[in-house]
């Protein structure tokens, strides 16, 4: 039981789009990531989704809008909804998503990662 | 479904040791919370808990050890531990846990919430 320091964990990894597990807790996990560009449109069938913005600017499009994310924003993607986010520059972003989501929903495709790393 | 800026939210409440829900998922919650000086000893039968430092210094006292958090550092109390936060000036922390998870775990005190208002 130590103090996790989200800093220190993105210096551990430099792959846009792999998210990275610092913590589980109660069958969710936390999740790092650094993301640039486009990522592809996929929704979660079973699981809803945090995006926690750190550093950089997220945009997450859906199907009739956009939501624009800053740091020290959040935004809850719900089951279901189709959703593609994107980012202009490198941005980190924190995940809290149950353990077992699909990476790409239900879809699976070359950037697809079946496994996220712990760090 | 928009942008949730914790800041924004911040600005919402000023009670100490009140936690107020900002977005619920999958069962869990997230709660921003202020706090100053040192709450009770208390755990969580079934709930792990999640403290995230956005503002200030948080210290989790156990009865064996401390951890001092930091802003953007964050640590998981495993279910059933005792703790006891702390914190010498005013801090500012995001919680996530399940829905449903009492304040003080099996204790009711004068500070005790039993709800823990949407905002």
């Amino acid at each position: 039981m130590e103090a996790i320091n989200l800093n220190d964990k993105y210096k551990k990894f430099n792959e846009k789009w792999s998210p990275h597990s610092i913590a589980e807790l109660n069958g969710q996990q936390v999740l790092l990531a650094k993301v640039q560009g486009e990522f592809i449109w996929h929704a979660h069938e079973k699981e809803d989704e945090l995006f926690y913005v750190v550093k950089g600017k997220l945009t997450i499009e859906f199907r009739d809008k956009k939501v624009h994310l800053s740091p020290g924003e959040l935004l809850v993607v719900p089951k279901g909804v189709e959703h593609r986010p994107r980012a202009a520059g490198e941005t980190w972003i924190l995940l809290f998503e149950p353990l077992g989501i699909k990476h790409t929903g239900e879809k699976t495709t070359e950037i697809t990662k079946s496994y996220y790393p712990k760090i």
